[in-house]
C-alpha cells in the first residue's frame, strides 16, 4: 500500500464511548443542561475525535497551502496571478491577515509551496513541495495528471505528519491538538466552484461567486469557465482523485491530504472557507469516514461554500461575512474550539460546587 | 450634578475622523477590500469608540453582576433562588463556565453582589454593593424604589471606574481596553422580558422564553407574570429609571451603569445575552448616545434578545445557541474583537508588502 492508501485505511470511526461520557459530564456541570449550546456539541465532537472523555487539546497549527492556477489566464480573478508569490512572501514576513490572526490565537503557521508559478526563496517556515509552476487551465483540459493529484494528497499527509511530530513533548503529551488548513492561489475559487459543482451535482451558477471581487462581467465569465471545465473534463463525482486532477488545484489537493492525515491521527481539523470546503469534498469522496473529524470554522460569503458544507453535513461556527481565505476564518474559530474543550474539562459539577440542580431537568 | 448625571453628560459622539481613517487604512491592507467582512466593520467601530485610527485595545475585564429577584417566588424559574448565592461562590472558586472562559481569553473577572438574597463571605474578587436581599416581586408592585434604581446605576459606574483604574500602566497606556457585563440571578430572564416588552413595545409572549429551561406550564406562568407586572406597574417606556425600578433588577441596573460608565470613558462594551440586552435598553433609554459604544457579542436562544438587539440596532457577532448568561457569550467574543483591532493595526499594506492591487477595485 502507498501512503495514501495506508492513511485512508487508518481512519477509524469516532469514539462513541468517549462522546457519550462527554455528553453525560456536560449534564453534571454547573449550568442549565444544554445552555452552552453549540459549545457543548463541539465538546462532544472533540471527545469523539480524540477518544478522550475530557479532551485536552494540544497546540494549534495552521497549514497554508499555496499554488497557482492555469485557469487564472481566463480572466476569472480581480487580481493578477503574480499576487500568489507576492502573498507567500508576505506570509513569510508576517504581514498578512493570517499572520496577525495566528499570532493572536497562538497558532503556528506552516506555509507550503504546492505549485506557485514563480521561484521562491528558501526560507524558514516555507515547505517547498512544488508540483509544477501552476496547474494547466481546466477550461482546456485536466488541471493536472492523476499521478500529480495523488502526490498532492500524499504531500498534505506528509506535511501533517511532520507538523504532528514537531515539538512533541512526550512527558506532557502536548502534541498537535488542532489543525487548520488555509489556502492562497489566484484563481482558486474557480477551481473550488468546479469541484463543488461536480461533487454536489449543482449547476455552475449556483456555486460560483465573486471570489476576491470580480465585477458582473467577470462573474459571468467565471461561470462560463466553470461550465466549460466541467464539459471538457467530465469529472467522475464519485472519484475524488479524478475530480481533483481534472478541475482542482495543487493546494486543494494538499489541503485534502492534511485533512486525511489528521483524521488518521484523530486530530480535529478546522475547515476555513470555500477552498477548504472544496478540499473537504475531495477528501470525503475518497473516504467518507473523514467527515466526523471536520469542524466548519465559518460560512464564507461565497455561495458555493454553503452548498459544500451542507453536502458534508457541517454547520459553521462563525458567520462573519469573510471571503479572504488563507485560513483566516479557521484561525478566528480556534479559541472557540479550545473553549469548548476547556469548559468540558474544567467546569465544576453541581456536586463539587454544592449548587442545587433544577427541580425538573429538561429531557435531552 | 450627581454621578449619574455627570456620566450621561460625559458621553460624547463617536469619533468620525478616526473611523474614516480606519476605513481608508482597511482598503490599503493586503487583502481584497472588504474581504474580512464583519471584522473590518468592528475595527472601524473600535476606532470610532476609542478615537484612535489604529486602536490598541488594553486588557479585557468581565464584570459579573449578581442579584436576586422577588419574582422568583412566582415560580418562573426551573431553579430555586438559593442557586444565586451558590453560583456566586462557584464564581469565587473559579468553577463556573465564566471562570473557565475568562481564563481562556485572558480576561479579569470582577464579581459584584448587587443584591443577592443571602449573606456572602468577604472575598477577594467580590465587590459588595448589596442594595437589599433581592428585589420585591414586580408581579405585585415595583421591584425597587426609583432611588434604588439610581443607586444601582451609580454603583455600576463606580465599579467600571475602579476597574478602569486598576492595573493602569501609564508608561504603556495599557489600561482597560474592553469590558463585558455578565449576570447571575435566578428569575432575571423574567425581569429582562418585562423590560424588553416595556421599552420595545412588544407583547409579553413575544419576548418571554424558557430561561434556564422551564417547561410549557412554567413558560405560560412566566408570560402571565410578565403581563401582570406590566399591568400593575405601568412603566414609562421613555424613562429608563422608571422601567428599571418597576420591572428591573439590581444586577440589571448595575450592568446598565457599567455600560454608561464605559461609554463616558470611550471603552468598548461587549454585551452578553438577554439580560445584558435588557440592561442596554435601560442605558439607551437614559442616553441614546451609549449605543455606538455597544458591541453585541452573541444572539441568545431567548426570543426577547433578538427583539432587544434589533431595537438597539445591533448585530450579534456570534450565534452559538447559548442561554447561560454570566458573561459567557461576551467572553467568547473577546478574542474576535481583539482580532479586529489587531488586523487593522498589524497587517502590511499593499505598498509595504510589494503586492499588486486588483485591476478594478470594488466600489465601497
Amino acid at each position: 500500500m502507498n501512503l495514501l492508501q495506508r492513511t485512508l485505511a487508518a481512519i477509524e470511526p469516532p469514539a462513541e464511548a468517549a462522546a457519550e461520557a462527554a455528553r453525560r459530564r456536560q449534564d453534571t456541570l454547573t449550568k442549565p443542561p444544554g445552555s452552552l449550546g453549540r459549545l457543548e456539541e463541539l465538546s462532544v465532537q472533540l471527545a469523539a475525535i480524540t477518544g478522550q472523555a475530557r479532551p485536552k487539546l494540544g497546540r494549534a497549527a495552521i497549514i497554508v497551502m499555496a499554488a497557482d492556477h492555469g485557469v487564472a489566464a481566463e480572466g476569472v480573478s480581480a487580481y493578477p496571478a503574480e499576487v500568489t508569490p507576492q502573498m507567500v512572501l508576505n506570509f513569510l514576513r508576517g504581514g498578512a491577515a493570517i499572520n496577525v490572526l495566528a499570532r493572536h490565537v497562538g497558532a503556528r503557521i506552516v506555509v507550503v509551496d504546492m505549485g506557485v508559478a514563480a521561484e521562491l526563496p528558501r526560507a524558514d517556515g516555507l515547505v517547498s513541495a512544488k508540483m509544477a509552476l501552476g496547474t494547466a487551465s481546466m477550461a482546456r483540459g485536466p488541471a493536472m495528471s492523476r499521478e500529480q493529484a495523488g502526490r498532492c494528497l500524499e504531500t498534505g499527509i506528509e506535511v501533517l505528519e511532520r507538523e504532528a511530530a514537531w515539538g512533541l513533548d512526550p512527558s506532557t503529551g502536548s502534541g498537535l491538538g488542532l489543525v487548520a488548513a488555509g489556502d492562497m492561489g489566484i484563481g482558486n475559487t474557480t477551481a473550488a466552484s468546479a469541484i463543488t459543482a461536480a461533487i454536489c451535482g449543482q449547476p455552475p451558477e449556483r456555486v460560483t461567486g465573486r471570489g476576491t471581487g470580480v465585477d458582473d462581467a467577470g462573474l459571468r465569465r467565471k461561470v462560463e469557465v466553470v461550465r466549460r471545465a466541467l464539459e471538457v473534463n467530465r469529472p467522475d463525482p464519485t472519484d475524488g482523485l479524478d475530480v481533483l486532477s481534472k478541475v482542482g488545484g495543487f493546494e486543494i489537493g494538499g489541503m485534502a491530504g492534511v485533512m486525511l492525515g489528521a483524521a488518521a491521527r484523530r486530530i480535529p481539523v478546522l475547515l476555513d472557507g470555500f477552498i477548504a470546503g472544496a478540499a473537504a469534498l475531495v477528501a470525503a469522496t475518497l473516504c467518507p469516514g473523514v467527515k466526523p473529524y471536520l469542524i466548519a470554522a465559518h460560512r464564507s460569503v461565497e455561495a458555493g461554500h454553503a452548498v459544500a458544507l451542507q453536502h458534508l453535513g457541517l454547520r459553521p461556527i462563525l458567520d462573519l461575512e469573510l471571503r479572504l481565505g488563507e485560513g483566516t476564518g479557521a484561525a478566528l474559530a480556534i479559541p472557540i474550539v479550545q473553549a469548548a474543550a476547556k469548559v468540558l474539562d474544567e467546569m465544576a459539577t453541581f456536586g463539587e460546587a454544592g449548587v442545587s440542580e433544577a427541580a425538573t431537568k429538561e429531557p435531552r
